[in-house]
């Protein structure tokens, strides 16, 4: 935050006072940022004014009173709604409410139309990490370059910055395709656990090999993107979807012999059977791509 | 493997002379130990003699070799097939060979009957990676302590060493659980590749992005860890089952936004809404465990 030091500090309106809201309320305050706040309820806000933030008496005020606008609210709908009435002419709209790509997409268009300038943001922290540094929370951002470039340090404030592009629909694709692929992670770590819970194996000793094992593996990500990017799902492969579908059955007798429901890990199993059928044994894990793109199916 | 200069190298027999027999093989040839082998093809056996490997002509002959009696074959049958002639009294039987807890635990009654004490193991490794102490590959061990302790600077040669219990299942349990949690990182990573691609982003510029945030997030294992010891799961919560499930629409319709099939998804979310439907909201996602578990299951 030192980068901001210099130069007087950007006032804030943001819109939104739930954990999130607050969290990032709290950050742009405690470096210096007047902030306007508004939220629907207003009690949350209300506890934002003890700690320096003025209150706004409805969204179209708080917008009136910074070029800056911050929008975290509970879904796409929500921002619809508290903006309906709000002037955005010449206005920055960060909209930091969670939503698809495709709503990202639309809200800049709105937002556009309405004469104001639009970056989504994505963000990958929770509440207590923001305003911690040290946390590695970040925001995907991405729309209207030139909002970015001119508030940067004041959204580097909360949390991390991570530009990911023009397109305004892809700060919630990537913070979406990261969320989703960590579900995916802790499916595969809860069924670990499901599997020796019972057996005398304390979580706290099996914990830290899970999470080695993990952490040694997710580098992986690299050879699928070199294969990915250059179309060929061989190269590299050390241990090929044939010889790894030959394990299926040891993962779901496993399953069995310790009473744990396999289905968090049929579906990928099924997929790599599926693969290895169609006469891609050769490959990758990579290959099953084709199989969950609903272009390519028929 | 500097530990093993001191004492004279124990000779070791290896039955299966695949892939990974083929490299345990030359990481014991190259630290000095006479190594005897016998493959149930002779091609790959006698590729090995090449490389200074006595060729024994049947398994009987290679137990009968040495005291030390490595086996890495296909399955659990191969290994009763092959050593149905063989005379295991006093032999020191470790099974490398991939196979299920049960199947361990019975080959070590069967072992111990016919007069061998007995290790199992789980290889945490791909080929390429045996003989290569910075590949960070390993195998977890469990059985007779006494094997492993007097054969353990042996054992440490081809890759790092973690004795698991004397319960013979725990070395294939450990394997097991945690080849299943990395298929599960890799469904998250896979369905995550599947969301951007089509769209202007290079998998170069994602796969970082994908691999820290997943290796960032990996140490939640700790907390899972925690909850299941004190049977706690609403401790130390931040997002918990309630806010995760008001996202699985955003999840959803980002997958068909982006025409992803949401298969490797949906197990996960649906457990997550059936537990959240029990009343369990306030807790984090350790309590999904319990649906998994089918001793628990009406």
């Amino acid at each position: 935050m030192t980068d901001t030091a210099v130069a007087p500090r950007t006032p804030v309106t943001l819109l939104g006072a739930g954990a999130m809201g607050t969290a990032l309320a709290r950050a742009w305050l405690a470096a210096g940022h007047p902030v306007t706040v508004w939220n629907r309820t207003p009690a949350r806000a209300e506890a934002l004014a003890a700690e320096g933030a003025a209150v706004a008496p409805s969204a179209a005020a708080a917008v009136a009173a910074h070029r800056l606008v911050v929008v975290c609210l509970l879904d796409d709908a929500s921002v619809g709604e508290a903006l309906d009435g709000a002037d955005l002419t010449g206005r920055d709209l960060v909209n930091l409410t969670t939503g698809t790509p495709g709503e990202g997409r639309a809200r800049a268009a709105w937002a556009e139309a309405r004469g104001a300038r639009f970056v989504d943001g994505g963000i990958m922290a929770v509440p207590p990490m923001i305003g911690v540094p040290e946390s590695g929370g970040y925001v995907f951002y991405s729309g209207s370059p030139e909002l970015f470039e001119e508030h940067r340090d004041t959204l580097a404030v909360p949390a991390g910055i991570r530009w990911v592009g023009t397109d305004p629909g892809f700060a919630a694709l990537h913070d979406v395709a990261l969320l989703s692929a960590m579900n995916g992670m802790f499916a595969g770590m809860l069924h670990a656990f499901a599997l020796v819970r019972g057996e005398d194996i304390a979580p706290k000793d099996f914990a830290p090999l899970l999470a080695g094992w993990l952490t040694a593996m997710a580098p992986a990500v690299h050879q699928t993107a070199e294969q990915l990017q250059s179309g060929d799902y061989t190269k590299g492969v050390v241990s090929n979807l044939a010889m790894q579908a030959a394990g299926i059955p040891t993962f779901l007798r496993t399953a069995e012999e310790q009473r744990v429901s396999p289905e968090l890990l049929t579906p990928y199993l099924d997929l790599m059977r599926e693969r290895v059928a169609q006469g891609h044994g050769d490959e990758d894990g990579t290959g099953m791509i084709e199989l969950l793109d609903l272009r390519g199916r028929s």
